[in-house]
């Protein structure tokens, strides 16, 4: 195995252990805001730590393959990939921390209801996630392709949260608290899925040195 | 002029339009929000594209400076530098066009206020994207870490429109709709300022082969 392909492997193992610690931020957060337990999330603050580490460590590893390496071709775009993904892999930690917070706050308040919506755009974005590192192993962007289409899924989820949350905030004041802050949840957890997004058009990058970001490949994704 | 150099100083003029673009897009959404007056951000769908385009541009050309002239130190930083600020750029539209959604759905509504904290908010988070550029331009670390401080204010100003606006939602429910975009507007107006945060990490990493990123430096930004 050539040097190069040893680094390149080390780091897609790196990426993942990012993405599998984002993920499991996403759980805990959803588990705490559903059984009403901040402390089934009290690792969340560690976890952010690793991740933003991680996310140093990457970009310090990439830099070093461009500038020492000069990679080319596919190599090339493995390296910018290997960026792109860790900066959305961090995002995505962002806001199951946000998720973390706006729990805590509504945790101030009576329960409004037994939660099903979010819980189910939380599923489907870790989905999303976990689908697009699995995309990105395999360098398979028929399988990318497939996962964006997912989104317009959690799209749906968070308007029709907004539209059921609003109908409680406007028929009991004593709840909009609490709708406040699920209508965010919902909200940060839309991000998560166009983070899962983003990474799966690295992965038709890398894979077919294509860029179909904003549509540039119309009818297709 | 090495023609090296005359390839960064294009990549760096694309930039500028690019984050002039996006400015603009954040004042007209403002303004229509502002005034009430939809019409006066009838180009953002058109600048959005422009942005998008820009940045699809942008990560091609840096792709191929790096494919082609396998840039080091000082030149590669600033390669990497541009594909992040074109991201963040790129966000900032987004963040543009969702006032502007957030605008079309309040005007369905009599006005709840005259706006004081969100155009304030506008104008510091504008301003950051402004002189982020600027420091890029400059290569000027000491102004980007200055930059950064400011982000403190739009936190605090997020925070106050968001406890005026449930005062309201709580004391009158035929507000709640209209605060509800409000807060949503106050909302990405604070990203806004993250993304020109970034920048300035980016500018500082450009400048001082440095990563100040979460903290890595504490106390000093």
């Amino acid at each position: 195995m050539r040097q190069f392909d040893e680094d390149l492997e080390s780091l897609k193992q790196t990426l993942l252990k990012m993405a599998a610690k984002s993920e499991a931020m996403i759980d805990s957060s959803i588990q705490a805001l559903v059984q009403r337990d901040l402390g089934l999330a009290e690792e969340i603050g560690d976890q952010e730590e690793d991740v933003n580490s991680l996310q140093l460590e990457i970009d310090d590893r990439c830099f070093k393959l461009l500038a020492l390496r000069q990679p080319m071709a596919h190599d090339l775009r493995f390296v910018i990939a290997a960026m792109k993904i860790s900066s959305d892999l961090e995002r995505i930690a962002d806001q199951a921390v946000n998720i973390w917070e706006n729990t805590k706050e509504l945790l101030n308040f009576p329960e409004l209801k037994p939660l099903i919506d979010i819980p189910r755009m939380a599923e489907i974005s870790k989905g999303m996630v976990r689908d697009s590192l699995d995309a990105f192993v395999e360098s398979d962007a028929t399988k990318a392709r497939q996962i964006v289409l997912r989104d317009d899924e959690v799209d749906a989820l968070k308007d029709q949260v907004f539209r059921e949350l609003l109908t409680y905030m406007i028929s009991d004041p004593k709840t909009i608290q609490v709708a406040l802050q699920l209508i965010l949840v919902a909200r940060h957890l839309e991000r998560i899925a166009d983070h899962a997004t983003n990474i799966c058009e690295d992965v038709v990058y890398l894979v077919e040195a294509k860029d179909i970001r904003h549509h540039a490949e119309e009818g297709k994704v």
